[in-house]
């Protein structure tokens, strides 16, 4: 177990009529004059929007609005609302939407008080000691951005996506309504529930020893990710279950489970590629490279592999042999991602194989070594085209 | 799931090395003239008082100290440290120690800049809006005061044990550096496990339906400790098994295990009795009372009694009598306790069957109405003398 930092101050208001506080919270960290900002406009439809505007009213607060975030989120818009932030004299940013609303908007608050170029936050991970104040109202239970301290923008100009991190990108507070989670549809719903999965696999795969305690509380968020999703699906206005998957997606990202550990991200890399080439969804396109990415590593460790099959799947432990335990977990793990409807191939996504070498040079390009992803097991070009080739037609 | 709030601001600096941010810290968190406070004096000792003199002294920080506080901290100390902090201006409260010196140092921290008797907080569970902020430097994994918004403070007067509680409570940071923790002897290693055991098992039994995400968490927290908690009894150094026992004290009791559904509380009122009459450990109490409590409410929900003994004791399911899982799972949590060495009855904790009457009628004190303790079954005056005299001899 390594040492660590664990700061997490997000203020969380859950369950039904939290958005009634949406006014009082701003007020609360200081805000006065409001950037609302949105995606595509469905919150308009379906009644956030206009929650969150009588709240404001009702604490007096005003507000400018900008909408228009698309999923992997570009720079072109961060860059319209750090303008339109300056000029209204903005001093609170309200998300109103998924994880690419929120890091949108993280990134915008960042901008608004960063003398130079906001980008400079991305390739080059510098810290985020200073943003705007962020809240948000979260609309889709996936990204765990409600309760990180991170967020990702693809620059326009060559489809780069790189992720910022750092203490003032926490929000301020979040409100978590399950309600609000229940008009998305089945593709997205299972994309997000793939999503916050990967966040804890993610963690997981480590190669830190002496972890026992985050072990279990990942192992906690996966098994009640599996147990929950299936009633989503089944049932998708069942309140209690997308409850308990909106709580499970922040815990799973807030890094309660992932201190004192190295992380992998190897999966959420080889994502990245897909979603720049082609804005595939974020979730889809784990639930291609993931499985294919732990069978890729499996020989690195066994037993960690075969404890995934064993503590998260209830696969029965083959002692002559973990490896038929490893491979059985790595299959039931696939056999959820397939409950979920979620896609297996690179084909499904709109992405073949003469496509993979153009893949791989453009992820060399996010990495100024030869070192392109990975901590659990390291991956290089080559490494990485054998992983999408093994999930290609 | 109810509906909640969560927030847990405070800011942990885990691991070797830590306790050399304490200066910095006070300095983010705003402090200039700090209150040292801590216990026995066994931290002169093992050179943790020395370490946050010195990180004072490089941050350039003033400070007076109050020491004395001892288990079950009293009101008299708490009284004295309010008028030492306003005599001396003081504008930040460090606490070097465990639970007992945490919560002392929040009662001062909350009645400096409280107009009235800040025994006000206690027994009418009156929110604390306001407080001097509070850091710790954790020397016993136990209570998790070094991440709630808790104090127990005991009146001297009646030895009345009563909690406050409220959002400026929650420590601004805490330093847990395990190597602290190291020089603590067996017995009060077990008390402090056992402790944060049952902040979990409050958690844990519930009548709230549909909590799967925060039942995975508590039982990988127990897990966790059921795994790490030999491993330090047998070697009292092993520096890796005290970080998961100390990360573990913390989760089990910032809440994020216990948000969205009713925690029961009946076991830590048993043991406050016990620990008001004589000033018995706590987490020897709890390991007395606990599992009595558990074989008298079996019967109210048989399943969760049997998933308690599934998933953390990993027993076997019965399905034709849970009945006998359930119990198998007392019997094993019973066994954990003796591998801790804790006391079984309460004679050896020095009360006596004659005692018991005199046990019933103080805790009636502490209670308006007839209930007395819990929510997952309601305990009455009856109830608690039979749970009592069911451990004894």
């Amino acid at each position: 177990m390594d040492n660590f930092m664990f700061y997490a101050p997000t203020y969380f208001a859950f369950g039904k009529g939290s958005q009634e506080k949406i006014g009082s919270l701003i007020r609360k960290f200081g805000g006065s004059k409001v950037l609302l900002h949105y995606g595509s406009g469905s919150v308009k439809q379906n009644g956030v929007y206009d929650a969150a505007v009588k709240s404001l009213n009702e604490s007096g607060l005003s507000y400018v609005e900008l909408g228009g975030v698309q999923p992997n989120p570009r720079s072109g818009l961060v860059y319209k609302g750090i303008e339109l932030c300056r000029r209204k004299n903005v001093d609170f940013v309200l998300a109103i939407g998924g994880g690419s609303v929120i890091d949108s908007s993280k990134a915008i608050a960042a901008g608004v008080v960063y003398e130079g170029d906001f980008w400079d936050y991305f390739p080059h991970r510098k810290n985020v000691e200073k943003a705007l104040p962020i809240g948000t109202v979260l609309t889709i239970a996936a990204a765990g951005s409600e309760g990180s301290e991170n967020s990702v923008i693809t620059r326009d100009e060559g489809m780069l996506k790189f992720g910022a991190h750092g203490e003032a990108l926490r929000p301020k507070f979040s409100i978590l309504n399950p309600e609000y989670t229940m008009t998305l549809g089945a593709y997205q719903t299972a994309c997000g529930i793939t999503d916050m999965f990967m966040h804890v696999v993610e963690r997981y795969f480590t190669n830190v020893k002496d972890v026992e305690t985050t072990d279990r509380l990942c192992e906690g968020v996966m098994k009640a990710i599996v147990e929950e999703a299936p009633k989503v699906m089944e049932n998708l206005s069942d309140y209690q279950a997308r409850a308990n998957i909106m709580w499970a997606g922040m815990v799973a990202h807030n890094n309660i489970c992932g201190v004192g550990r190295i992380n992998d991200w190897a999966s959420h890399g080889l994502q990245q590629e897909l979603g720049a080439f082609n804005d595939s969804a974020h979730g889809a396109g784990l639930a291609v490279v993931a499985p294919a990415w732990m069978r890729y590593v499996i020989d690195h460790d066994l037993l960690r592999a075969a404890q995934f099959a064993v503590r998260v799947w209830g696969c029965d432990m083959n002692f002559a042999n973990p490896k038929v335990t490893a491979l059985e977990g790595i299959d039931r793990f696939r056999g959820f991602l397939d409950m979920l409807g979620m896609p297996r191939t690179l084909n499904e996504l709109g992405v073949h194989r003469e496509d993979i070498p153009q893949l791989v040079e453009h992820a060399k390009l996010c990495c100024p070594g030869e070192l392109i992803f990975g901590n659990y097991v390291k991956l290089y070009a080559e490494d990485i085209r054998k992983i999408y080739e093994s999930i290609c037609e």
